[in-house]
């Protein structure tokens, strides 16, 4: 496990969706590093790592091995991870996937539209608001009452 | 209290500040209903009342009666109102104000520029991706193990 930092961390199993999104930050977010993880156990062992933390994850709900819901409820009970902005990227409208994503904490929840163009369009906006717009701690909360 | 809906509630007790967002969602937002509450105090008891929950809250960090990260924590610690997207929206830039916005569960945290154009450009890319982007549950999350 080679990785040291990354600003924008991909969670995601699906080949066609990650490239899609690889190459949005690769067109339009040069200067961004970005890692690309594909189960939710990698997600958990990589994330913790990253100093600075990342200004972005990008979590997907349906994940090999460690599902999105878990990785989210680890990242948010843990102090190390709690302040990592959280944008859940799923192509999921079910009511309880949406409720236990927010009861867990995650920071958005993202509809992954079908047509290329409009997904292009929308990481693109996400990205947009999280890099340049969105500000989070530098350094990881110190530990104690972490709990909302 | 009259209030029974409102899509974006803005809790800011300068009004110089209220009116230009409340511009800017009177030009932009012509469709969407909007409160403007001007302390804490007055927020908290608002907003569990809301019914369907508002798309968004701007949170202003200093306010009379009660502080802005109070309000955050009651409403994160609080099944009927955790899932309502806050963001805080303030001129601090202070690691101590970050880091316990994001302890009590903050979904973003946005610094209010001061020349008024950029005032305006900002609040109108947050509310574009509050409003258009993200989801949120349309009821409330069920009491039981709300902690993240």
């Amino acid at each position: 496990m080679q990785v040291r930092s990354a600003e924008i961390v991909l969670v995601e199993d699906d080949p066609y969706d990650a490239e899609l999104t690889l190459r949005v930050i690769k067109r339009h977010w040069q200067g961004c590093s970005a890692e690309w993880v594909r189960d939710g156990q990698e997600a958990l062992e990589i994330l913790p790592l990253l100093k600075p933390p990342p200004k972005l994850v990008l979590l997907d709900l349906n994940l090999p091995k460690v599902g999105g819901l878990e990785v989210l409820r680890a990242l948010k009970g843990n102090p190390q991870t709690r302040a990592i902005p959280v944008v859940m990227l799923t192509s999921s409208q079910e009511e309880r996937d949406l409720a236990e994503s927010y009861r867990w904490g995650t920071n958005s929840y993202i509809l992954k539209p079908t047509p290329f163009e409009e997904f292009v369009q929308i990481v693109q906006e996400v990205l947009s608001y999280w890099l340049l717009l969105n500000i989070r701690p530098i350094v990881p909360l110190s530990g104690g009452h972490q709990e909302a």
